[in-house]
């Protein structure tokens, strides 16, 4: 065992082949302004499945193009991984049916890879991730590498007030030995409390407290921001050149990122420099009742989010990490991920020079748990994360008319038998191909 | 990062506080010869829960025995993993509810704790404890121990084939450092393909294949013994003091022990002993073809079966992991674990003297997956598992006549609607409270 560099080698990203575009047909056809999905929420579309596509489909297809495209066979791979709150059976893994998959395309098979599945809410990618880190670091991989699938179908019962953040796609990560992409640090903060925000109880379409969703959000990731400091030291603005966090939609990283930074700007020379702008950030102790201290904070905070200082931050760190969730919805599991692949991709299209620069990264599972660690970006950044064709996959995705986007919705309802035709024509993928006489869903390659 | 033992320090089991009797009660109502359960499966009894409890009141009984029996508080414990394939939320973790549970008997609270939750069957147990391990091994754990929960209601639709090996239960296991009970190899062997012997398809009770779910378990484990010797070197009968098998039920470890004990024996002194009584182990090479191969082989290990050399090992390795099971019959993710701590107290009451002797674990999970590894037993160990007042419990167990024990499983089913009293009254434990307004599961101590 050795102090080993061990992260994301690459990844590719598979979205679901439909789109639904919110603010040109969503919007009408629920009579709403536009602009409560696109300044609002910060999103303009989203990724639906057809009716072939699925968790399984979407992870492997993401999954194959990795692997070919990093020169890899099975052999090479000693875990995968899959992170879901998608799951269609109680008992056996997503992960089986992906390693099925793939098998019916190479030759060899992955008889002695360990396969896994991780469920808590959006946060299992991360966890997935952590689980193959440490699996590497503890000597067990024998070379290999492991791979993570977050796959999601993030779906709302029709007319829930979630309805217009959902989405549907794959995230696939090679974890490895001396990274391309980025190196994860070994220090990590959590943030993590029994909470009912975000519910799915026997059910496939969650039951969502919004308002205490948002809440627990803010409140877990403040904790394990705290717990992070306690083990890699106090933060500075300076220290991250991006920083992704769970994207359930746009606008809920903008109050995160506000919060993130007023904390991490706190004694340096950001307060400094802000100070005669908006005075200095409220301290507790100079309060003698709560309230008060919460009114002043709450005014310095509507202060800091229009001052250049903090604008110019967040539109360098944080928005580039939202560019593909406001074209894609919420991923779930995936939903990170996507925040991380989006924030490169625009640094390293705007040419910026990041080898060396960190990454701070925010997970968030409701239920609720908040993880945070950092990442270093590592030279060969910029060309595996050029190789993502994800811009591409999502522009030519199917633009679903409203009619259309029910019918597709219906037809991924466990609840209903449908019998609804697909919108596209798969080409070189996974597809669904009906069910096996124990219920098992079954899959083939076209 | 170090070389450092890493393992299991301590364990707790929680059984259902309800008990069927197979014999007495369960084969009458059948109209079936006893001996079909007592004798074909090796079965008893079974346990169930009651109805105020579930996997949440199991896991967090289990683990505050587990944490009050060492002395520990929330702060010692750095992650909380939950394995089940019984789980009631497609969201939630089944951790967040148990550390909710324990948060309310303990001042401090887990919320810079990691929780997961993993799914694979009955192997996710042992897939939770690896995470541990390596999260240990990885440097990550900050002196903090990692509380592991395998928690199941292994409940079959009522008339299927499965039903008499039901049961119900929980095993908590403390990770850590310099552990009391076992250290654990990093050496590990995998076997894991995609098959379709036991789904449970968005369905409470699972669909099986009888017959194709014992080949398989059979096949996977062998390929994982064959992969863990790759990695271990060759395995030798003597080599193990004891053998714990995953157990759906004691017959199933009957043929795999056999065949374990075949490819494990061969080219030893073991072979050798043996031939005069059976000859030499048949080899491929020596037979033109494959029928006539395996008829040789199938010959071969009925004759194994009947030999002292067999019995002896069989008697000394595996018959003492069977014990427990016998009476609490398969706990789904538990199961292996059980058969660890059955092995290992039978052999405390023994007075066999088992310090720096190994064990080889057979872990197993429908799906399909196999893992092999060896564990190394501390020179605590007799202290640590005599701490363990499962046999009190098992004996303590509330027994019903067949008319309650169909009450209790409709009690227990997510599609009926029920109102059935308590057969037993909890003292001491935590109990399931009926539903929040969110479809949640609600939780209080008595």
């Amino acid at each position: 065992m050795s102090e080993k560099a061990v992260g994301i080698d690459a990844m590719e990203i598979h979205t679901g082949t439909l789109r639904l575009d919110l603010a040109e047909t969503y919007a009408p056809a629920k009579d709403d302004d536009p602009g409560k999905y696109t300044k609002g929420l910060g999103l303009f579309a989203s990724s639906f499945p057809d009716v072939y596509e699925d968790i399984v489909t979407m992870g492997a297809n993401a999954a194959r193009r990795l692997l070919e495209r990093r020169g890899l066979t099975p052999a090479d791979i000693g875990r995968i991984d899959v992170a879901t709150e998608s799951s269609f059976d109680n008992s056996k893994p997503v992960s089986t049916y992906i390693a099925g998959c793939l098998e019916q395309v190479y030759d060899e098979d992955f008889h002695h890879a360990n396969k896994g599945e991780r469920k808590f809410a959006c946060i299992s990618g991360t966890q997935s991730l952590d689980d193959a880190y440490n699996w590497i670091r503890a000597g067990r991989n024998r070379g290999r590498k492991a791979l993570v699938v977050a796959t999601d179908t993030a779906l709302y019962e029709r007319g829930d007030p979630g309805e217009a953040t959902q989405g549907a796609g794959a995230v696939a990560m090679l974890i490895s030995e001396d990274p391309d992409l980025v190196e994860l640090s070994t220090a990590q903060g959590y943030g993590s409390a029994d909470e009912t925000d975000f519910l799915k109880p026997n059910q496939q379409f969650p039951s969502v407290d919004g308002k205490r969703s948002v809440q627990v959000y803010l409140a877990r990731m403040r904790e394990a921001l705290m717990d992070y400091e306690s083990v890699a030291g106090d933060t500075h603005p300076d220290d991250f050149a991006l920083v992704p966090f769970h994207t359930p939609f746009p606008g809920m990283v903008r109050k995160a990122a506000l919060l993130g930074f007023r904390h991490v700007a706190r004694d340096t020379e950001y307060e400094d420099r802000l100070a005669e702008e908006i005075g200095r950030q409220p301290r507790r102790e100079a309060f003698d009742d709560v309230g008060a201290f919460q009114d002043a904070l709450s005014e310095y905070t509507d202060a800091l989010a229009e001052t250049d200082v903090y604008r110019d931050w967040y539109a360098e760190t944080v928005e580039p990490t939202l560019e593909l969730s406001r074209y894609c919805g919420n991923w779930y599991t995936g939903s990170v991920h996507v925040a991380r692949a989006s924030g490169l991709l625009e640094a390293a299209e705007a040419g910026r020079d990041l080898a060396g620069a960190r990454l701070l990264v925010g997970s968030y599972g409701s239920g609720a748990q908040a993880e945070i660690h950092h990442e270093t970006i590592q030279p060969g950044w910029a060309d595996s994360i050029r190789a993502l064709a994800v811009k591409d996959r999502l522009r030519d995705r199917y633009d679903l008319s409203f009619e259309e986007y029910e019918r597709i919705h219906d037809a991924h309802n466990h609840e209903k038998e449908t019998d609804v035709d697909a919108l596209t024509t798969p080409d070189g993928e996974f597809v669904f191909d009906g069910w096996g006489r124990m219920g098992e869903r079954k899959y083939r390659y076209v």
